[in-house]
């Protein structure tokens, strides 16, 4: 049978995560990678998640096991309600619906899936997160890109595509601590961004799974709670500041369009898994989840400072970098026309990996002068090593 | 904001499953309900799973709360394929390739995504899983029905179907201890589906939660046993022989395809959660999953058993039962006319509940004189009791 022939239009053209392909070449023994965007797993709350996982299930194994309801296990999407209430990103009475979902990207899937028709334009941040791309992609949209500058999107540009592309439905961003960038929107720039979503009648998701790692302890408040006319959807997770391979996030957004967003889920996966749900529930109940995001934010801003210094120490001038303030990545610029992909090849033989910029860019296929660092897993000796090894290949290729 | 206009057109006009709209009516305490689809709470192994989730949180937390990769938790993928391979369902060395999914429905969800354009043909049993019917809706598909007949899918009517819409490019098929029939496909319809879909160029779906839950231990081979032409994606759970609240199931197919499904399943839940899965692959390694399937098998037979008989002790003699030989369904027939939804709101006002057969068919609108009922959660005493009601009241709706 030709199997090919059969494909639906939407996912015949898809390519996998190229960041997925570029993990296959670390298996290098070695390799200082700078190339994920994982929680460093010193930190995982391992002992006190063993023993909340043998609680729930020795105790309450017979509602942890069996078939769960569509929206979430109950105590845990109260007990996130109340969180987003608290920080004032929902109101404790609108018109919003938060459900649980199988992880951040679940979200985003849903509401793509329930928003988006073939040709249905989507805009998202330039360079941005794959996970989002790769999904508008899935459904056919057409994917336009906004330059994101040192203090978000550029809205003159964003407003220009607005009113040339009359299809525009949904304006993708990571508005704080952005995946690849670090960069986070200004209050001005996400003020004006709702007052476009009311000119020009689009959706915006909010995905913000970093919102919670600022390094400052100071953080611009959400656009979601600003969002007086329902046109946010929020996306959250657990993933990185609990435990990503748990898979358990949460949306929030206008109850309706949560409605279709909750058959979707139906049709996906039925529901988040309870045991998992349940596990998060028993450990948030017995531990403090804030206490331990401290120690996230302390951590991955000492080595986010110290990435820093290591690459002005050891990058040459015209090669440089963002200054996050929190989450887990930093984006570095070399000149234009070098091509960040050949390389991350040679950087790669030099035992150090990292993300090519071209991943993050709606179209993957040109050629990319930037590329993103993660600094969350490595060691210090590890970025001090791996960063002096690229500053001097850099300086090779690039020159000083 | 008129969140109303912004839908899809995918998504627009989908219904919640209505199973799940009656389970709402269940709030009333005291109800004895035949109306779930989940296994024996009962039967669980918490225990032993608690003991797994310990151990593996504590030894091995830094991998299991890490992301994983796409296709599964390499141990527990491995295992998976052994097994499929020692049931001959699978070939050590064929076109196929396996992946962990988040339970038995995203296989159906990512094979129908891979497939499907709007207006696609879906061939579905009549009556089939909600699961399945509302997916394919999902993706704006076209749906026929065939009669699922006492071994199987008429398959007249089938070809018949065949030659009119040159659309149909799936059949979808429970062959085994059906949901909601409890009927099971004959070896020779098997072996015609297979022809036909060579023939008329079609792609099996043949979804198989319940086939481990035979009660006489005899069971057909399965359609993907024969499958020459790798024409069948195969869809396999844990949900019914371990736990349905874990959401770990598995599916089989052409790697082709399944290289398509996996880009899906990144953009829907980048993976399966990690903990899960190596929580089963622990309880798997020290204890015997053949031993605990044994049990269920023992249990759901002899209740299938005492319901069919109490059945035809309290029931008319003109409402007939299908007599399952494994899985958690029978199916009820009443005289052509009379409205199972409405008989089932009158007998959930007496304290029984069953679903009603028009949740199973393609037009759900329609009136329909079937009804599912399920005996693996009510205990003995609940079946004699809640039989005996509904045998009063369908004596005194539909006459002896």
């Amino acid at each position: 049978m030709d199997i090919q022939t059969k494909f639906s239009d939407k996912v015949k053209d898809l390519e996998a995560s190229a960041i997925r392909e570029i993990f296959k070449l670390l298996g290098k023994p070695g390799v200082i990678s700078f190339a994920g965007g994982a929680p460093d797993p010193e930190l995982f709350p391992c002992e006190e998640l063993a023993k909340a996982a043998f609680n729930v299930l020795k105790d309450q194994g017979k509602i942890a096991l069996q078939y769960g309801v569509t929206e979430g296990y109950a105590p845990l999407r109260d007990w996130v309600k109340n969180r987003l209430v608290s920080q004032g990103i929902i109101k404790k009475d609108d018109n919003n619906e938060t459900i649980i979902v199988s992880g951040g990207q679940q979200g985003i899937d849903l509401a793509a899936k329930s928003l988006l028709n073939p040709g249905d334009g989507v805009v998202c941040e330039q360079p941005s997160f794959i996970g989002g791309l790769n999904c508008f992609r899935s459904y056919n949209a057409e994917i336009y890109g906004v330059r994101n500058e040192s203090d978000g999107l550029d809205m003159e540009e964003l407003e220009e595509l607005l009113k040339q592309h009359k299809n525009i439905k949904i304006v993708y961003t990571i508005a704080t601590f952005q995946n690849p960038s670090g960069i986070t929107m200004s209050l001005e720039k996400r003020r004006k961004l709702l007052e476009l979503a009311d000119k020009y009648d689009f959706i915006i998701f909010e995905d913000n799974p970093y919102g919670e790692l600022g390094f400052s302890g100071e953080t611009v408040p959400t656009i979601k709670s600003m969002d007086k006319n329902d046109r946010v959807v929020y996306l959250g997770s657990f993933s990185k500041i609990l435990s990503p391979g748990i898979r358990v996030g949460f949306t929030s957004c206008h109850r309706d369009l949560m409605e279709r967003m909750i058959i979707c889920k139906q049709v996906q996966d039925v529901h988040t898994n309870v045991v998992a749900q349940m596990i998060i529930y028993e450990y948030i109940s017995n531990n403090s989840i804030d206490e331990h995001i401290k120690k996230l934010r302390a951590a991955y801003g000492e080595k986010c400072r110290f990435m820093c210094e290591c690459m002005d120490k050891f990058f040459p001038k015209c090669v440089t970098h963002t200054h996050p303030d929190g989450g887990l990545f930093l984006f570095c610029d070399m000149p234009e026309g070098y091509d960040a992909k050949e390389i991350m090849a040679k950087a790669v033989e030099r035992g150090v990996a990292f993300v090519p910029g071209s991943t993050t860019m709606i179209d993957d296929k040109a050629v990319c002068s930037s590329f993103r660092m993660n600094y969350s897993t490595a060691s210090k000796a590890e970025i001090e090593k791996g960063i002096k090894i690229l500053g001097d290949l850099l300086k090779e290729e690039v020159g000083e």
